[in-house]
């Protein structure tokens, strides 16, 4: 294709144009919690009854985030704000495409999610607490973490896979 | 809620459920070439078309990339690289979830397109190099690169913000 045949168009699709198109207003549902609390599993659900509805939506979680855009993101301090940094920054792409994105991670830190909160306008991020009884994950342990955290103690190490207090997932 | 109301579903929503419901099929048109060659440009007109016939889709270039999701990455060649990865991953997610994904990026090294093209099913990475002359897209030099490029001859820079050679942008 010869350069003199592209005529430069200013005006691109809009979000708008897209929310148009889609039928719908998009959100972010934002499901946080502890291990075990069913984060994922209401998440599922909750797609699935917007999916019959018509409702065009996607869900970011573990499998399809740790293993491809964050495999390289280890477990630090630092590793685990780049990594809710990434899905928040992933989550406002999908946002701006008119989808309405449904995410599942720990997320314990509130400065974490407040952070992806502000990346998006006033009233599209909803944070759903899934507030399950410690006692309850502990039982379930549907990754272990509670296991290796016990282990652990033993060890008295410092570093664990688990938020350490369900404190900071509260408001 | 209580956690004993949760009835488990092993199905989730599939990429073909999404699929049927935005009656499309998912597809990466990744457009590679010279800064300056139109790749933007195009890439919004082919959008465009695809739009106004009801096709959804996504368009992810430096506007939305660069400052976001790739903002903490710099210009070094692990950078580079790093920043390509990352926006495969995310066009990997939206045609997982049905989208019509659009890129425009130089993406000068065929190792990182077809790294790309690898993380998809077979058929659903389309490459298109804007194929502009050289001295087209240094007389247009949109973002002041090539006058950046050619100062920095003059100091005898061994890092610059151009691809060394379109050469490894043909096949």
């Amino acid at each position: 294709m010869k350069s003199s045949h592209i005529v430069r168009q200013q005006y691109k699709i809009t979000r708008d144009d897209r929310q148009t198109l889609l039928q719908q207003k998009p959100l972010l549902l934002w499901f946080t919690g502890l291990s075990g609390s069913g984060k994922s599993t209401l998440a599922d659900r909750v797609e699935q009854e917007l999916h019959v509805k018509g409702y065009k939506t996607y869900l970011l979680d573990g499998d399809n985030i740790r293993h491809g855009l964050n495999s390289n993101i280890d477990f630090s301090e630092e590793g685990r704000k780049e990594n809710i940094r990434r899905i928040g920054e992933v989550a406002r792409l999908f946002i701006d495409a008119g989808i309405i994105v449904l995410t599942a991670f720990i997320s314990p830190f509130k400065e974490d999610r407040d952070r992806v909160r502000q990346l998006l306008p006033e009233g599209e991020f909803t944070e759903i607490f899934v507030d399950c009884p410690l006692e309850v994950c502990e039982q379930r342990d549907v990754k272990g973490l509670y296991a290796k955290h016990a282990a652990e103690k033993f060890r008295t190490s410092p570093a664990s896979p688990l938020p350490s207090k369900p404190r900071n997932m509260q408001k």
